[in-house]
């Protein structure tokens, strides 16, 4: 399925303003977003599984619990983790702010940190700007909007497509920010994406979950699962049509389609935007006997050193990947496995494979690289993204930008 | 307990003679190695749980199924991994080769490989060696012996050690390398034991489990788990005593001791020479409801990239080893949860603590970091070793070393 670009991002939807500016935990770049629904809306959102979850999660997920939210506030710079009762009353101030500047309920306010752990937020400069940017909704421009939750992305993450929904217009918009600490499972991760679409609590926290299990939960940069994933979504239903209640309304799987292309897109360009990435790489797990088993060999795959040095140095030593598929702790039987880089059959049920070694390390050159691992056992399959690890990587992370 | 080095490594014991040589799978160094007991002797190997495991690690696990085994032989700069039928083949061609040489069976050698990954050995290189090398048991000087196994090391680690073993003098001997792909339940490690202390076949297979649960299962490199490793052990009884036959035989716990000191020097050996390492990390959990937990966590943090980085960059940012331990899927309570770096108390009871973070920068200049991370769950502890993540490390790996 194709989608039409639109300009706006997570203002392109109806009914939606945003604003972002510098409020001072940063020294100078964007650092502090407000992204708020003029109408009542549906929310869902995903969190990160860590133990040591920052405080700003735990406000987030106590606002979509009913299936409502209006406002998001997000800071960069400061992740509000390990903070202790005082980062909790902190996140619960950001809500507070953001409630009072936009004129909802702090219930109503998703609440987002990510940057730097171990720190108490500069909380009066970030509730100055919050009040600041509730009178400036809708005059931020929008790459503004997408730079604001960044850290150590090289590029701002912006989508907004539209599309048809049984006839009627609707529109998906989103950002995120990702770069390190990125593992499956939600990493230093935001993401938000607005929808005109109307849709019930129920069935939009079903097509999120459904859309980031195969798109974000299928990133890898460093292997590091962060403190403060949060992927959000709020769907206010300005499109007008009338609102998807059940999974069987046709346009359940359209809308739930449009998100999974959002997600997947934006997913990718955090995978390929990792810390001193040069390359785009995409592993096809086929042929595994479960999605889960598929998942779980991809994502081991692309955490796997070795391998991830490999992309990089153009080293075409196909051993790493076998190495790499046999230790992600599914059982499977060598002598069913093919193994395909870059194109090039180097693995073939349990032989390895004559292969003209220079056309390999030719082929390593390319920006994108592809593996495939058939393993042979049956129909599943688990498309997964990340990117090479490079010294840029080690450098860039010997200091922790704000 | 302490105990006293003596110079041989594996010949140190009573009735081991070992050669090493070049025999060309590498462009000069030593790059096989013969270990023999003179006598029949118990024997016993962990070997890595990789479902792309080694042609060796099969013919092995076969031999010392029954306990018994006299020779050991080992190539480097070559696996013998994912090589298909003709490898299983060559293997076996190592061991029946080995037994020749050594005037055994071939169920009695034990048979490793260690290097790059698909390529078929050069077997009849190694079948001459091997021939060559049966005529020169005890002529090869212990270093050599240690540095047959080399790959990327950069010294040769070996051990020997007296001990009383309730009256009778006792000895053990081992070599092993290690370098890249380490990581707990085995990594592309070899570690060879010899001993001429006189223990029936189960407990050595019980001690040696022991030993490798908290040594060569407690380290990681880059959290590459390889496909060849082997941990093994031969005891010929020479030492003159009586053979240890129960668990209950108070001398039995003097061996395992005895071992687990042998195998836990060598560990660590191990894990401070990873590739590109600059410092040796020692990583205590304590406070767990059970080891197994406390291990979770402990490799977990040993693999965390951040971390890994943070400790080359000098970079006192404790706030990803807080990540790091809540990322390992082990449920902790934040709140009871102290971290202490390089001696610093940076989180206490659920709350950041003020500290002097000059001071903490300075600590990490150290060639030695110690962290602490008490759980507050519990009386179960574990220690887990590792390096940090340097540039050198991705330089190194650019370009497989024989």
């Amino acid at each position: 399925m194709s989608y039409t670009d639109i300009p706006g991002n997570v203002t392109a939807p109806q009914g939606f303003r945003a604003a972002a500016m510098n409020c001072g935990v940063k020294p100078d770049k964007p650092d502090l977003v407000l992204i708020h629904s003029d109408h009542p809306a549906a929310a869902a959102a995903t969190l990160t599984t860590n133990q040591f979850r920052a405080a700003p999660t735990y406000v987030t997920e106590s606002v979509v619990a009913d299936g409502a939210a209006r406002t998001i506030v997000a800071n960069s710079g400061n992740a509000n983790c390990a903070t202790g009762a005082q980062g909790l009353a902190n996140a619960q101030r950001m809500g507070q702010a953001a409630a009072a500047a936009t004129g909802v309920l702090p219930a109503e306010v998703v609440v987002c940190s990510t940057g730097v752990i171990g720190h108490q937020l500069p909380i009066e400069k970030i509730e100055a700007g919050i009040a600041a940017l509730g009178g400036q909704l809708g005059q931020t421009d929008p790459e503004t909007i997408a730079r604001s939750i960044m850290t150590t992305d090289t590029y701002p993450k912006a989508v907004s497509i539209e599309f048809d929904l049984g006839g009627t217009p609707a529109r998906i918009g989103g950002i995120c920010k990702g770069a390190g600490m990125i593992h499956p499972n939600m990493a230093t991760m935001l993401a938000f994406f607005t929808t005109d679409a109307p849709i019930v609590p129920e069935l939009l926290r079903k097509a999120l979950r459904d859309a980031v299990n195969v798109s974000f939960n299928c990133i890898s940069v460093d292997g590091d699962q962060s403190t403060n994933d949060t992927v959000a979504i709020l769907a206010n239903g300005a499109c007008g049509a009338l609102t998807i209640e059940c999974e069987d309304d046709p346009r359940y799987p359209v809308f739930a389609d449009a998100l999974r292309y959002c997600c997947t897109v934006q997913a990718q360009r955090i995978a390929w935007d990792g810390e001193g990435a040069s390359k785009r790489i995409t592993i096809d797990i086929t042929g595994a006997r479960t999605w889960d088993e598929a998942r779980q060999i991809g994502r081991h795959l692309a955490n796997y050193t070795l391998l991830k040095v490999a992309y990089w140095a153009r080293d075409f030593n196909w051993g790493r990947i076998a190495a790499g598929a046999g230790a992600a702790g599914v059982p499977i039987d060598t002598s069913r496995v093919n193994i395909d880089w870059c194109g090039i059959r180097t693995f073939a049920a349990g032989e390895p494979q004559a292969f003209d070694v220079a056309a390999g390390r030719q082929a390593l050159a390319a920006d994108d690289i592809a593996i495939t691992v058939d393993l042979g056992l049956g129909d599943a399959c688990c498309t997964v993204w990340t990117c090479d690890l490079t010294p840029a990587y080690i450098e860039f992370n010997a200091i922790d930008e704000l």
